[in-house]
């Protein structure tokens, strides 16, 4: 790799020189310059960008903190994440909770030491104040998760509203006894989705079953072991809200090794549009949530904060979904009116 | 948050015999220390790691480079890197490089800059002469991805004789026109299989028609796309080996909204053993991959390289891949002995 001094001695010019030309300082003359950049051109010189961001103290590095890349929600978010970040000439670094309290401190330590500029959170595991104390020394964005007792911005949708649709849906397919299933966390996320989930019933006066409520359900695996847990115990169930289309594959994968027929005796609703969603058999109904631009406004409002200091106001961006209806809970004769 | 002053002020003590205790270091009575303990429980101190590592002059920081966090195969090869990682006392960042010379270039940059201590690559994209040079900032480890002429660790599988023990399935399977759909990467990897495919139709002095080569498929958009160029191009295609599950996903999907029938018209192989890949009807044979051991193994020889620094041999680690065979290539009559 050719250095700094290699471009030097090419060009015949000071280090310094060179120096000022990489970055964009005056006193160099045109012809200088243009000795310069060809010196550099030729030897396939790329300034170094630690050297330029040890100068400017920035890093120019932005850490994102998720529970697990696993979760295509996530990966699909990080993606769009960095995709902007790169334009605005920052780098991403992931980093996985694991939903752990010393994982999610441990790496906002990377604020603290001055290894990243901004911080985005897309879950929160411990209490808020908690987490407080290292906005002193960096901003910190929440994207997808919120809390409304902290003082930083927020991007998310209304997944409170999404759960109230989605239930109300399976309940126009003729659902009465529905099941609840989610994942183990006790997110703002999973409060709120629950939440839409008793509203569609007690506006339509169907019971809430809480014993048919599975609140473990994260993955394919999870999903397999809810459809044995909800069929045997409760073989009354007709249709089934998960949190995540992994877990509604699941549910849907076991269904087709047994006698139960999607979306016939159940019906089954996702959540997040994967990809999976659509290759199943049958197909998932669920939700689209706007993963680009969500990302994009986040990285938008961390990049305005880490530039303008402490100038800014906190806001709360909230983004609209959509209810995607597929063959899994698309039943062709309606037994309710 | 409390400080390391505020549990001497509470255990009436020092800050110098507060830190002491934090550090494990001798010359402190066991009743300071049990007093020191008891304050740091009472004020729910936690040792500030990053002014342990500052001391250190370590960071208990590995980065892993892979190309895309949304290719569950690295997805799930940072998670078990990261479980081996954590028992050894180091925190991981994940660093996407999307296939870009300049973002691996910036990433490996995080060990010049010693925000890293050691970097784990599942991928190479530059030259090996551009990658070399950081060796000297602190040890790289390849995982997945090899390269015969670097003088570092490499853990990998045989990809060659993956390739070729599921060419030989298809051709057993009675498939003669068989298409090879792979990603866009020019990598060893890539270079491996392609070869352990050209050597099981040499072998059975079955014709390799270099026109059904399709080079640009990774995801199952791709696989979707290439159902149709093969189809519509060569509608003798009988068989098709890809290097994703993603990719034959896509090809399945295509297929069940057409005419075709899979296996019956054409059989479709996968790679890396992905839940998908047991969720599509019908299910995709493929490549198990012993990614736990891959990645323990990876961590484990870059921990004890960051320990011990220079005194290490490069060592190449190779292991075992396993053939599933499912539906989309299990054709009940063979008409080949």
């Amino acid at each position: 790799m050719a250095t700094i001094e290699d471009v030097a001695k090419l060009a015949g010019l000071s280090r310094t020189t060179v120096s000022r030309v990489i970055n964009d300082q005056p006193y160099v003359t045109e012809e200088k310059k243009q000795r310069i950049i060809q010196a550099m051109k030729q030897l396939g010189y790329v300034p170094n960008s630690s050297a330029r961001r040890l100068r400017s103290q920035k890093t120019e590095t932005i850490a994102v903190l998720l529970p697990r890349v696993t979760n295509p929600f996530y990966g699909n978010l990080i993606e769009a994440m960095e995709e902007r970040a790169s334009e605005l000439g920052y780098q991403v670094i992931v980093c996985q909770t694991h939903d752990s309290k010393q994982k999610e401190l441990d790496y906002l330590q990377l604020l603290h030491t001055k290894q990243v500029d901004g911080v985005v959170m897309t879950s929160v595991i411990n209490e808020w104040e908690e987490i407080e104390p290292f906005l002193q020394s960096g901003p910190i964005v929440l994207c997808n998760e919120y809390r409304a007792e902290s003082q930083v911005s927020m991007v998310h949708m209304d997944h409170r509203l999404a759960a109230y649709e989605s239930t109300m849906h399976l309940i126009e397919q003729g659902c009465r006894r529905i099941a609840y299933v989610s994942g183990g966390r006790e997110s703002h996320v999973s409060f709120e989705r629950k939440l839409g989930f008793t509203e569609a019933l007690q506006e339509k006066a169907i019971t809430f079953h809480t014993e048919m409520v599975i609140d473990w359900a994260e993955n394919v695996q999870d999903g397999q072991r809810a459809f044995y847990d909800l069929t045997e115990n409760f073989p009354e169930v007709d249709g089934i809200f998960t949190g995540s289309d992994e877990v509604a594959a699941g549910i849907i994968y076991e269904a087709g090794q047994s006698a139960w027929k999607i979306p016939g005796d159940i019906a089954v609703t996702g959540f997040d549009n994967q990809m999976l969603s659509l290759l199943m058999v049958p197909s998932i109904t669920t939700i689209s949530q706007p993963v680009r631009e969500m990302a994009e406004k986040t990285i938008e409002v961390l990049y305005s904060q880490i530039v303008h200091k402490k100038v800014y106001q906190p806001s709360r961006y909230v983004y609209d979904h959509h209810l995607l209806v597929r063959n899994s809970s698309k039943r062709k004769t309606l037994s309710f009116q």
